[in-house]
């Protein structure tokens, strides 16, 4: 992959470690970071001399001395550098610039159609994204990086999407090159629910290391975070709850030779259909959400049934994972506390004390920029991580 | 933790990194660890000094130069030290010791009841550990660590076991206080099949950064390997596959009431159950083992129904995790063909096509010491890691 091939260890450089150190935000003078890293003194010098002239780090203020001129302190400067975040839906796509903290600092959304293809979509990103650049008075030197994020299964490592029912004429497109024809930096794309993971668990839950985020909506799906780091698994397929296969029981409303998978049972088109079944007009996530909010009882009755499906599901990922937070986020989570009162009714009956005693199940504090959000997050890990930092030094 | 605060980071001394980077087995000069590394010429020397002054590298043949006194290489000694590996199970206990590279240098195996308590089971195992040291001739100052695997659940951070069913007495008990008023050395702890899985992973899968491992015996559990990791969860559960709850379904055997976790449908004490159901004498999973051998044909089958349960269980953990391997072991899985073909079964015909076209599902390779080398593993893991090595050269 050519634009990850500039995503090489920092080692030759080196200057990542430092990076690394300093992006907790905390002031420290070059003894300082001697002491922490263990580097010499000619070492340290020089990777702060690159970090200055990269314009990552800064003074900042100055330390306190017994005597003398005081050593000068050294700080992370996170809007030395932005990134270009791309958010993209079935029928809309925000694109977005943010500083190296995550920090959104402009932001444009329009209504698109996923269906037009990658060039026409992507087209319509690059110029938006090269206009908030313009708008922001950002040079394109500025720029580490692009991420996207698509609704569909990717392939993380090169960027394409596989085989995603809702997007045609996207099957194994080469997204991070039709970008780097606008932007020469690292692109990095994934699909929508993990990008709402990374960004849901840097922003509300930075300190869990042990989190998983499910999507309710038009699908179903989760981004799992385990040991501290976004899992994708061996294809990238990780995640995908919505496939679970769910045998009829004895509590389900269906007939029990109605053997399906959890999106067949508890999204939102499976809501609409059984609203249908019972002479209620509903087709789409949209409508029951609607019906929801009109406090509509059928609606309400069969939100909380998705819930507890869903819920004996994650029951068994507590038990595998045994997470310290289940967030509950997607279109049918917003409409009210109905779902996620079903998920937490089926998890903590159904998975083991002690996987249970300090696991919250909350509500997604995602709202409309949460993708771009972690579209950024997941571009700014990758590109300042201390293993794998692109080499800001240029090739 | 007492005994964990000597696990603290090496970046003080440094040496963890460049003892990371000589594992590998690679001999290396100076110069060429300066280039990989970024650090100072001098740093390097600092730093190499130490490592030989401690025995963990030494001098390893001549490297190739265009003239002069030819540089000398420096390469991983991985006998310098030794680990202490306990292997507890129910009716016997194995004690071990490796070297670095986790390669058996010596073992005990004796039958005892883990129920005779911790005092009398840890007083045996210290003393068939100084044994052993003192039969290899090895100084107890050459013990980098004690890794113990326990049959039950155990808080990894204290190591100290969990409301552990089969272990009377043990429950809260703290092993490495215990094992350190002999080995006055890092003791970490973990149960059986997290210690298996690091074990399989380490020796036969090191590749495999998405792996889990099963067992199949009197109870049955995983161990999650994802992101190149043994994953623990919050609270350190996690892997409990035995308590998923698996609901009947028109497939099953059960009656329609008859609701269950998998181990109370799938583990070896289930497995003998039905055969008595069906007037068969069987009351253990050696019962079960013992009649898939003659080639009980009612065995065979509930055996391999059995495994058709566990994969479907596992189906899930697929769309979830996207592992490129599951291993199976376990005393039941090594009766024969019957439980992994069940599995593969159902994780074939129930996982998305995506996870499942590059998945191995394989039989276990553990024999008798895997338990002690997997123990080994974990300590080595520890102790030579960069980021959180222990100072080897004392506190």
């Amino acid at each position: 992959m050519v634009e990850l091939s500039r995503l090489a260890s920092t080692r030759g450089s080196g200057v990542g470690e430092i990076l690394h150190l300093l992006r907790d935000g905390v002031p420290r003078t070059r003894s300082e970071i001697m002491e922490i890293t263990g580097l010499s003194r000619s070492t340290v010098s020089a990777r702060v001399d690159t970090l200055i002239s990269l314009g990552l780090v800064g003074p900042a203020g100055e330390a306190a001395s017994s005597g003398g001129r005081p050593p000068a302190r050294i700080a992370f400067l996170p809007s030395s550098r932005i990134v270009l975040a791309i958010d993209l839906g079935a029928t809309h796509g925000t694109v977005a610039i943010t500083d190296l903290a995550g920090t959104l600092l402009d932001h444009t959304t329009s209504q698109l159609d996923i269906a037009a293809g990658p060039e026409a979509v992507l087209e319509w990103a690059a110029t938006t994204g090269r206009q908030l650049l313009e708008a922001g008075g950002r040079p394109a030197t500025d720029l580490v990086g692009v991420g996207v994020g698509v609704p569909g299964p990717v392939e993380h490592s090169t960027g394409r999407p596989v085989n995603p029912p809702i997007m045609p004429g996207w099957d194994r497109f080469d997204v991070p090159a039709r970008l780097r024809r606008t932007f020469d930096v690292p692109v990095l794309v994934d699909n929508d629910v993990n990008i709402l993971a990374l960004g849901e668990h840097a922003t509300a839950w930075p300190d869990a290391d042990d989190l998983v985020f499910v999507k309710v909506s038009t699908g179903i799906g989760a981004g799992v975070v385990a040991g501290g780091a976004l899992q994708r698994g061996a294809q990238g397929s990780a995640g995908d709850l919505g496939h679970v296969h769910v045998p009829w029981h004895p509590d389900s409303t269906r007939a029990s030779d109605d053997d399906r998978d959890l999106e067949g049972i508890a999204s939102g088109p499976a809501i609409a259909a059984l609203l249908r079944e019972r002479g209620i007009d509903a087709h789409s996530s949209a409508d029951v959400v609607a019906l929801v909010r009109q406090g509509n009882r059928e609606a309400l009755a069969l939100v909380r049934e998705a819930g507890r499906e869903i819920g004996a599901v994650l029951a068994s990922v507590v038990n595998l994972l045994n997470p310290s937070v289940i967030v509950v986020g997607g279109s049918i989570s917003r409409a009210g506390e109905q779902l996620i009162a079903g998920v937490r009714e089926t998890v903590y009956r159904r998975s083991i004390p002690l996987a249970t005693q300090h696991l919250s199940i909350v509500q997604s504090r995602s709202n409309e920029t949460a993708g771009v959000t972690g579209a950024a997050i997941m571009v700014i890990q990758a590109v300042l991580s201390t293993s794998d930092a692109w080499d800001l030094a240029g090739p």
